[in-house]
């Protein structure tokens, strides 16, 4: 007799997107007896959680990022490819990618989040925000040519504005980038200019709700707080940011309306599903929410397609205490393993119960030596939780491979203040203009 | 009595570039009675000889650039500006930096060189050269792009084009980056892919010469040849290039004129001296070659303008043995000494013999643990010459802080044979474009 299942097609699997989401997917999948095809736009994945020092000039992108092809290149059922889907088709299971169309039997959505400005994306022009190794390259530029300006402005009331520096949203993203610009102007750069003193930069940090940080502790809040005005950034709370326009930020802090006159505002506030998002919804009619995230059944799976997941930042999963779990690596890494399960039982006839994320903490670093740990019982603050950052990251990077160039970067920074990676590079590095005091100023193009 | 010379203005400096020449001017004038001004459009040192390392995903930009404030922090002496010098005006001794005029006593024209395509300004488009980290990192797309390409790529022709490297010119840059293309395609990346064998890839390199690396001696040209040939390189030699467009390098090597079909063009065949040599040649009438290099006097001045002088590859200085010195780091570095020498020697009255260049002999690499050292009585080549090649690097180095961080990745990359750096990025880093055949593949804009 024959056995006709070993000639049966093996199952494929395709993963749209190569983040914490996609990438854990696939690597669960090494061994199972599936083929996978990995399909993300870029060709590396990218440590987003550093994305601010990359920012901040502390990190080149190569030390967050890892080739994709690499990573994978020891699972042999898995294929990556380089292209953008542009759409799927539930009914004859394809997704399109360029001119080709890649069939299915399993499809993984992991495609993200961009940032949002909640219907303002006019604010875009003035205040970029950090999603993508060219978002820090941009920011990174921003900052350091802010310094240049300065430096060569004579007019006192125009140095001002380019000595201040405004971040919108107190979440981590936003926490991480004022102590870091903080760091450079009163450490780093304070030797490097003749006509300014750095140290006299204004570092805005501007948050709606009452505190920052609002997923930890609110002790651990107001001990951040505290640790970034003593780096000397201006913590403001209860503060909407009402209008950004042509380098003024229009704040609203009860019912006094301020302007703040800044040619560095940077944009840490809010996210908003990728594309993808909508194409599901119209293909598939499954609900999305405010955000335009995907709302997703019990095991991740989209309502009436029990073979489209969507895992990561594009997925709201509210069935664990009613409210969405948070767009954070962990989460995302937590999905895309647990769906990674279930494509194997299933095939086995087996069912798995619903997904439940394990929340094993929040960190978040504030400058060089100085960071806060929630690990639920467990709070710690200063340098003992900056160390325990230090050695999550370390280990966390370890699986990315040759990061121990990191490592050594982050101990030179340790001792010697110093940010390497401070390189105004790109196509538009430098567009000098002349402004109409005749003083020579030089502006970018974002 | 009053001493008059205390009030006197101190002595102005400006240097114009901050490469080698420039830098190295600026430092030996730390310590003089003069105030300096360093003029350049970036804000960074780049080490130069190591930028190919970049192109070939083995280093990050900011591994080998040092931002040039923080290089001369501790001249107190010592302005930086950054700014792109437009004009020269040798009556009234200015330079014109944007809308801005800077004054000098002394000036020191220091901006280098960039690639030539001897009158064939065309090929550019399809064969980029290597100065800038810009280009480094176009050239890393290219060469990234192109396995990508021939990955998805079904048409067998379409396929062996995009994995046929051509490098035109087999000095030392186009010797390291023919063998660092040969290690990614036989070694980094025999693994990442699913659909070609990269190490089918075909690596020409191209010399207009008799043999490669002409500055050598016959015997490690010859070496350095076979050892490129190990590696998977095919070197010709005697090899004219007479066309380049569409993809298509036309080559005539004797009276054969043969058509070779390749994706990726690499320029690494001659240079031309920066726009500021027309200017100094407009400006004060001295004699410029055919590079447009400045003829320089035994002191490096400008004939006629003792106090202007040009050093690096900008300058033509034949006094030493009636050729003109080569275009190379050691060059530059010793012009910039001496002519910081010769500025406080002046002050006090004196006057220095001649300038003469001490040739401390030549270096370069093949492939990941072979290179060739050509120090007059003694030459190396293999294992122990890349050794010495090592570490010389690494002295020069660490000169420029904090690059422990190259040694680590290099010993990584040493034992692991990887290269981390391999990240394709820009904003045109992925234009998705259907051929007429219906496979999808990937164009750069460059």
């Amino acid at each position: 007799m024959v056995d006709s299942s070993a000639h049966r097609p093996p199952h494929q699997v395709v993963i749209v997107g190569g983040g914490f989401g996609g990438l854990y997917a696939a690597k669960a999948l090494a061994k199972a007896d599936v083929n996978v095809t990995l399909i993300d736009k870029r060709n590396f994945h990218l440590f987003q959680p550093l994305l601010y020092q990359v920012a901040t000039g502390a990190l080149s992108p190569a030390d967050i990022s890892s080739p994709l092809r690499t990573l994978l290149n020891k699972s042999k059922n898995t294929k990556v490819v380089l292209g953008e889907v542009s759409d799927i088709d539930p009914q004859s299971q394809n997704v399109s990618v360029g001119c080709d169309t890649i069939p299915y039997d399993t499809l993984i959505v992991a495609t993200g989040a961009r940032h949002s400005y909640f219907g303002n994306d006019n604010w875009e022009e003035f205040a970029p925000g950090l999603k993508t190794v060219e978002d820090a390259l941009a920011i990174r530029r921003r900052i350091l040519m802010a310094f240049e300006a300065a430096e060569q402005e004579t007019d006192p009331q125009k140095r001002q504005a380019w000595l201040t520096f405004v971040i919108v949203g107190g979440g981590p993203t936003g926490v991480e980038l004022a102590g870091a610009i903080a760091e450079l102007a009163t450490q780093t750069l304070k030797a490097d200019f003749r006509n300014i003193d750095t140290s006299t930069a204004k570092i805005l940090l501007l948050e709606a709700m009452d505190r920052i940080l609002p997923p930890f502790a609110p002790e651990l809040s107001q001990t951040a707080a505290t640790s970034l005005s003593q780096l000397g950034v201006t913590v403001q709370t209860k503060t909407l940011v009402t209008n950004i326009q042509d380098d003024i930020v229009t704040l609203k802090q009860g019912d006094q309306v301020t302007e703040i006159s800044s040619k560095t505002i940077l944009w840490a506030a809010g996210v908003k599903a990728s594309p993808m998002g909508k194409v599901l919804t119209e293909r598939t009619g499954v609900e999305c929410d405010r955000a335009g995230r995907v709302v997703v059944e019990p095991d991740l799976s989209v309502k009436g397609y029990a073979n489209i997941f969507v895992v990561g930042d594009l997925a709201n999963f509210s069935h664990q205490n009613g409210k969405p779990l948070p767009s954070v690596a962990p989460v995302a890494k937590q999905e895309g393993e647990y769906v990674a399960r279930v494509i194997q039982q299933r095939l086995q006839g087996n069912i798995l119960p619903p997904f439940t994320y394990i929340d094993r903490g929040s960190l978040a670093i504030i400058g060089n030596k100085f960071a806060i740990v929630d690990l639920g019982l467990l709070k710690l603050n200063g340098f003992l939780a900056w160390i325990f950052w230090l050695f999550i990251h370390i280990y966390f990077l370890i699986a990315f491979r040759n990061k121990v160039v990191v490592v050594v970067q982050w101990v030179w920074n340790y001792f010697t203040r110093d940010r390497s990676a401070r390189l105004i590079i790109g196509e538009e590095s430098l567009v000098p203009v002349a402004s109409p005091s005749h003083s020579t100023h030089y502006l970018l193009k974002i």
